[in-house]
């Protein structure tokens, strides 16, 4: 799964959170601040390193290694403040930090020490260092349930600081950081009072969500742009086969694309056809309404501008595969700096792909199809076992379809509490979020206009009013989870044991 | 921790649970049997085996292993009947299923499926076959989280079939096996609608329950049963140290105990009192209203029938240890078929000993301490340093007092849910227990006249009046569930997103 750091800077907003709110909330301990001046917010964390064990659900083996975490304590207020606690997901933790704005910006008002942990076997969190990817009985480590443990113990060694001892600690995750946020609640529910769980698609597995939905709301984002846009693309398919079919057009192909490597063999074609495939899921994932510099400089709403090289799918083949270049070089050449296209490259370097390829093959199995009708990609059926036989060539490990759901559950989610699910319907991972209220604690937010965990971001002027509305649910739903940490629902002398026939 | 396997025979009770609610309830898809005759009722099983990965939490390696489980399926009704599942702990589980008569004799009204499921590296659940306890790197599978992990497999397996696809499975424990089932529906609450968690000390941890607290219940058992009880045992380990500090003395204690091995050293002394202590400990918790037979035969309240020879405190040394061998005799030689004593075997020969010690020399930590003053017990503090070094010594393991805790929660289990603790308070073990309401779904459930989980035994024309509506409550949660499970309760509705400032 991608996730998306993007706009580094943080900008002076105004969401009603910690302006609004600033002098009217008083809960139990929790004092907010007055009117705190946020224009000196940056992303400025200390880093610092904890040891955990390697193995949390064995005892076969004493190894341990050191995690990175992030600190920043600058609005920490008084004893027992809340802990906003980041559950790191795949990539450099420092990426996350930067790209979750929306912590930041509330920490004043709450008076919250911020925590930003990172996940093992990503960014510098290495179990083994360089030998930690080097085959499976080192990468092995590498799963959610030992990453939570992990997180767990890191909170109760917070949590045994003097001034820190009865912290109300809420997580924080975007995209798998968001599935692990809330897992973290529904799992250690007596260490993390409540989770902001944005973009979680902890339902896109096996038998749960349709393998094609993810397909369709690429698609539909790029319908909205321009209805012949995916018409567009998806003629460019065949375009690509039937020009480079031939050398000739191979090298007409490479040399108007500028690639750096030219097109040789079919192989070679395949990688570019998943390269532009990846490159349309990621583009719907940081649609955002203002520029971003995800991969390469973004200008706001990207697929509009992509969209507006790519309304004719009328043309021949050449003429439209021209346009193509000029539509993906949007997302590849935003600078204009690039002198050739490498089309062999992870088309979203900040984060660890090796990692996630190698949970997408052990636990987090997410099925993914598309069938050329619905969708503007070319027909490929979702063929588990072509997918496990990949894994087994590239891992040596065989993915379990149906383990996420059973270790975490799918279907029901009844016993969980205190969890906002917040997805944005332009977000394709959205088809695997929870989009309907599971119970009045456990609740789900949609945001129309939003992309991939826009939510956390930081606020930008651009922000449409649901993403702000979000934002402010997130709070409310936040003081309320601190308030019932100092003041408890206390309904456990409502039992009543009838002692009577039934 | 000791658990209680005892009175073979299942009687013919007339406890309300199936005689009087047969014809009034019925939730959803239960329907519960007409007035269906349990005189028949035996503990009648097929054993089965099921294949779990040694490792639930990495993928380092593909070892699996055999876990036996029992399954009764006699008064199993339609399609999705519920599934009463007992979640095994630290023994054979043919014996917890011939000890949990509760189970059996309440199947036929919900028209229920029993399963009994085996604990990893108990019984003849043998990860490693007879290497499994060979040393710690074989042992070190051998954890709570682990065995739940098992369970979840095994649930999921069960509810593959095409006729349980949906049913509710209610899990039932005692002792441990009840901190199993507890933690089974905090962890796993997708899989299990609630849990029958009897005598279940999940508070028995460092810096939760006080240490000597344990010890103390005993004595006050043994005080109930005659004042001069306690005393008598108290000095008791001065007569001990005194008559055995000669080498007249030893031969006289050993000739009049008929120890089968004569005492002759210090070493000797302690294992004597050791054992002594141990067998204090079982009678408080086999302190049963009818006679029962875990180790040996043992009369009703057997820990009156011990105190009645204990009735003078004030003999001198020998006087009183030869009151106090007649006492022990009851635990020891209840049959008078024992030729000599042996003090060295293990006080309860049912369990597998070696398998606790090991879990508390790992993740079950429980301190354990007397004073001498409160309790009648030698002067014994908890040394956890002690206690480190000899689980060291024994498994090269170093127990981690904070562990189970910080996986499973203690002072905070408010978003627990569906679960019933029931506690004796004959039974030392309720001290580690959950003796108040959580929350309306989290409840306690005390027992005044019960030892260690009398509900879930077997009814018995003497059980106290408390333990038959301990075991109506029981029905009644387990009704509650199993018509939540058809009919879920619905506040999601309820949730209103204010867009306001706060």
């Amino acid at each position: 799964m991608m996730d998306l750091p993007t706009a580094f800077g943080l900008i002076n907003a105004l969401f009603c959170c910690y302006i609004t709110s600033a002098s009217s909330i008083e809960y139990g301990k929790f004092k907010p601040a007055q009117n705190q001046a946020v224009e000196d917010i940056k992303y400025d964390f200390v880093i610092k390193k904890f040891r955990v064990p390697l193995d949390h659900f064995s005892f076969s083996m004493n190894a341990t290694f050191e995690m990175r975490y992030l600190v920043n304590d600058t609005w920490q207020r008084g004893n027992d403040p809340p802990v906003f606690f980041y559950t790191g997901n795949e990539g450099d933790i420092e990426l996350f930090a930067q790209n979750t704005g929306f912590m930041w910006e509330i920490a004043p008002t709450f008076g919250a020490c911020l925590i930003f942990a990172e996940h093992r076997y990503y960014g510098k969190s290495m179990p083994f260092g360089n030998e930690s990817y080097s085959d499976s009985s080192h990468l092995g480590y590498l799963t959610s349930q030992q990453a939570l443990a992990d997180y767990a113990d890191l909170i109760s060694f917070l949590k045994s600081a003097t001034n820190m001892k009865h912290s109300p600690v809420i997580v924080f995750g975007g995209s798998y950081g968001g599935m692990l946020s809330a897992w973290m609640r529904m799992k250690y529910p007596h260490l993390v009072k409540g989770a902001i769980a944005a973009s979680a698609p902890i339902l896109q597995f096996t038998g749960i969500t349709e393998c094609g939905a993810f397909a369709r709301v690429v698609t539909s984002d790029f319908r909205i742009a321009h209805p012949e846009c995916p018409k567009t693309i998806l003629k460019s398919w065949t375009a690509i086969a039937n020009v480079t079919s031939t050398e000739n057009g191979r090298k007409w192909f490479s040399e108007n694309w500028k690639l750096c490597q030219p097109l040789k063999n079919s192989s070679d074609i395949k990688v570019l056809k998943d390269f532009l495939t990846d490159i349309y899921g990621n583009l719907a994932m940081v649609n955002y309404p203002y520029a971003s510099n995800f991969l390469a400089p973004l200008p706001a709403y990207p697929i509009s501008k992509v969209c507006s090289y790519l309304t004719n799918s009328n043309q021949n083949d050449m003429a439209l595969l021209l346009d193509l270049n000029k539509a993906i070089s949007v997302f590849t050449n935003g600078t204009g700096n690039s002198k050739c296209l490498s089309v062999s490259e992870n088309s979203s370097p900040n984060l660890d792909s090796k990692g996630w390829s190698y949970q997408s093959c052990t636990e987090m199995v997410m099925p993914m199809c598309t069938n050329g009708v619905d969708d503007m990609f070319e027909k490929i059926p979702w063929d588990f076992k072509k997918f496990s036989n990949d894994c087994y060539q590239n891992f040596k490990s065989r993915p379990q379809p149906y383990l996420a759901c059973e270790e975490y559950g799918c279907q029901d989610l009844s016993a969980a509490s205190n969890i906002v699910f917040s997805n944005g319907l332009l977000d394709p991972w959205s088809t695997g979020g929870v989009l309907s209220n599971v119970s009045s604690s456990t609740v789900a937010i949609l945001i129309p206009e939003g992309a991939h965990h826009l939510d956390l971001r930081a606020s930008n002027p651009h922000d449409p009013s649901s993403v702000i509305q979000t934002r402010q649910i997130h709070c409310n739903f936040i003081k309320k989870w601190i308030h019932e940490h100092w003041v408890p629902i206390d309904d456990k002398n409502t039992v009543q044991h009838e002692i009577i026939s039934v």
